[in-house]
């Protein structure tokens, strides 16, 4: 426990919970990993290179092990392959689900998205309901009992 | 109309909707510059550069820039004094307020903020009323009945 470098003791540049919050994800790819993880279901990092944006593999590498240090995802072995390593949403990094969804409604009211128009109905006619849907899949994923 | 580069017609690198957003707003000075006009009440070059974290005077200029290229912050000149530029939040980037809320409570919960207490009770006991408050706000200083 003592050996971990806590984000909670790292110095923030200000008290700012917005300002805190851009330190750890003020960062376009950081946030596109997060995505992938919430919506697209990606878990390796070979997953996370393909995933549509191009990111290069130094800044992949870069942008996990920081979410890592800042608790927001975490990496094991995957149980069904243990030379693989695989990437999980911690209960931390879950939490930005509903700072994601409002970038989600944010983005296709002002601009033309790709988004699914079901997805957008969902999220539209009950937002808490999409938010414990996302919880409930991270949490079975968590269990191992959803492999995919 | 016509010679405006309107932002719907800027090309995204995909049409996911939040990699749309962080391509305007994936920066950590990009969304504190929004935070400062949303709850700060900051409203000149020279607000956002005193504003705490420290931004360079070179920096401030191209997210300001960006921000208006992005229909998210127009600038006109104080009607008070008319030799000063004011900047101010459009419809589009006020509409940012749900973001930057979940983005407050989020940090609030995981990390040690500074973040006033009376305020994080407001957004707690009632979301909704709070970013209506802060739409009002900006109604109203948009309106020019409120000065600062």
């Amino acid at each position: 426990m003592f050996a971990v470098q806590r984000s909670r003791q790292q110095s923030h540049r200000s008290g700012c919970p917005i300002g805190i919050m851009l330190d750890m994800l003020g960062d376009p790819w950081t946030l596109l990993v997060v995505r992938d993880l919430m919506f697209m279901g990606n878990r390796t990092f070979g997953e996370f290179l393909l995933s549509g944006e191009g990111i290069a593999s130094n800044i992949l590498s870069d942008r996990l092990c920081r979410l890592e240090a800042n608790e927001i995802v975490e990496k094991r072995r995957d149980p069904a392959d243990a030379r693989r390593l695989i990437y999980a949403l911690t209960e931390k990094g879950i939490g930005l689900a509903p700072v994601l969804v409002e970038m989600i409604l944010w983005a296709v009211e002002h601009e033309d998205t790709g988004a699914p128009p079901k997805m957008i109905r969902a999220i539209r006619s009950d937002k808490a309901a999409f938010i414990g849907g996302l919880r409930s899949a991270w949490r079975a994923a968590r269990r191992g009992r959803v492999s995919r």
